[in-house]
C-alpha cells in the first residue's frame, strides 16, 4: 500500500489547487464516504493518494489517463494482483469531470469522483479556484457578462475568471455526484458557493 | 485633477491584492460614502487614486509615506494649491491600518481609511488576502493554533496564512472604522468574512 509518505513526493511543494493538500482532504473524504458506502478502502485509499500523481504541466496525456498508468507501475512494483491493480486505474481514470468517456462504475470510483468533487466547491472550492486563476495570471475581478451568463459564450474580451468558472463548471457539480453519502455533503457546500459569488459580485459592482 | 487613465499607469499590471482593480473600488466607496458624509470630493478622488501608488517590492519608506510624498509632485506639477496638496497628503498617509502615528482627522481621511479597509473584508477581502499570500508563497491550508487564537503568537513551525491574517487583522476592522456610512456597509461584509473562515475551517479539518 502506498504510504502517505511515499505519495507526498509525487506532488509539487506548492500548489494551492491541486497540490498535496488537496490529496489529504480527498483521502479524508474517501475514508469518510467510503465506510458509508461500504466501499473497498484498500482500493479507495491507493486510488486517493494516486488520483492527480501526473497533472504537473510537463504530462502531455490528460491527467486521469497519466496518473492511472503511473498507478500501474507504482502498485506493480509492490506486488498488487492485477484485478486489484485494475481496479484503482478505474477510479482515477473515471475521476475526472471534464472527460466522461470512463463512467465511475465501481462504487469506488463513484466515491473517488464524489470526494474529489466535495473538494472543488464549498469554501475550499473558492480557494482552489482562486489559487488555479493567480497561479495562472488570470483575471479575479470580472463579472461575467449577460452572454455568458445566458449562452457560456465570452463576449470578445471577457477574461476567464474563477466566477466564470463557478458558471462553467462548479455550480453543476451538486447535481453530478453519485453517492448518497457525498450528496449529503455537497448540499452546504453548494451554497455556501453559490452565496459567495453573489456576495463577491455584489461587492465589486458597489451593490453592498 | 488626475484622471483614472493616468493613475492606472502607476499601479502594477497584474496584482489582484494591491492593483488598479483594489484602486477603482476605494475610488468608488469614497464616491459614495464622500456623498453621504458631506466630503470634499475633489481631495478624495485624488486620495483614492493616489494611495497606493508607491506600494511596491523597491519602496523603502513605508508605502503610506511614499505614497504621500509621490502624490505632492503629481498635484503640485497639476498646480495644485498647498493647502488641498496637503489635505490630500493627510489623507494618504492616515490610511495604514498598521501605523497609527497619523489617525484621520478630516472628514476626507476618514472617508478614505474607511473605503481602504472595506475592501479588505467581505468576499472581496477573502480573495485580497489569498492573492497576497499565493503571490508571497505563504501556505493557505493551515488552521491556526490555539495558542495563536488566543495570543496572537505561533507556535513553532505554524505558517502565517489568510487565516491567520483574518484573526490578527482582518476581523478587528468592522469596529475602527470612523464613517456611519461606512460602518453601515462594513456590517454585512464582517459577517461574511467571519462565515467564510468558520467554513474554510471546518472544511479543512472534515467537520462539514
Amino acid at each position: 500500500m502506498p504510504t502517505i509518505t511515499a505519495a507526498r513526493s509525487w506532488y509539487p511543494d506548492y500548489d494551492p489547487a491541486h497540490g498535496f493538500a488537496h490529496i489529504r482532504r480527498v483521502y479524508n473524504l474517501c475514508e469518510r464516504l467510503g465506510r458509508e458506502e461500504d466501499a473497498n478502502l484498500k482500493i479507495l485509499r491507493a486510488a486517493a493518494l494516486l488520483h492527480d500523481a501526473k497533472s504537473g504541466p510537463d504530462v502531455r496525456e490528460e491527467h486521469h489517463i497519466a496518473s492511472a498508468e503511473f498507478a500501474q507501475q507504482v502498485l506493480h512494483a509492490e506486488g498488487w494482483p492485477d484485478d486489484q491493480i485494475s481496479a484503482v486505474q478505474h477510479c482515477i481514470r473515471a475521476h475526472r469531470f471534464r472527460d466522461r468517456t470512463e463512467q465511475p462504475q465501481t462504487i469506488e470510483a463513484q466515491v473517488l469522483f464524489d470526494a474529489d468533487k466535495l473538494d472543488s466547491i464549498g469554501a475550499v472550492g473558492v480557494v482552489r479556484a482562486l489559487a488555479y486563476a493567480i497561479f495562472n495570471g488570470q483575471e479575479v475581478y470580472f463579472s461575467p457578462s449577460e452572454r455568458f451568463l445566458s449562452t457560456g459564450e465570452r463576449e470578445p474580451g471577457e477574461p476567464h475568471t474563477p466566477h466564470h468558472e463557478f458558471i462553467y463548471k462548479l455550480r453543476h457539480i451538486e447535481s453530478q455526484l453519485f453517492t448518497p453519502s457525498g450528496k449529503a455533503l455537497a448540499r452546504q457546500r453548494h451554497h455556501f458557493l453559490v452565496h459567495f459569488f453573489e456576495q463577491f459580485d455584489a461587492e465589486i459592482n458597489g451593490l453592498c
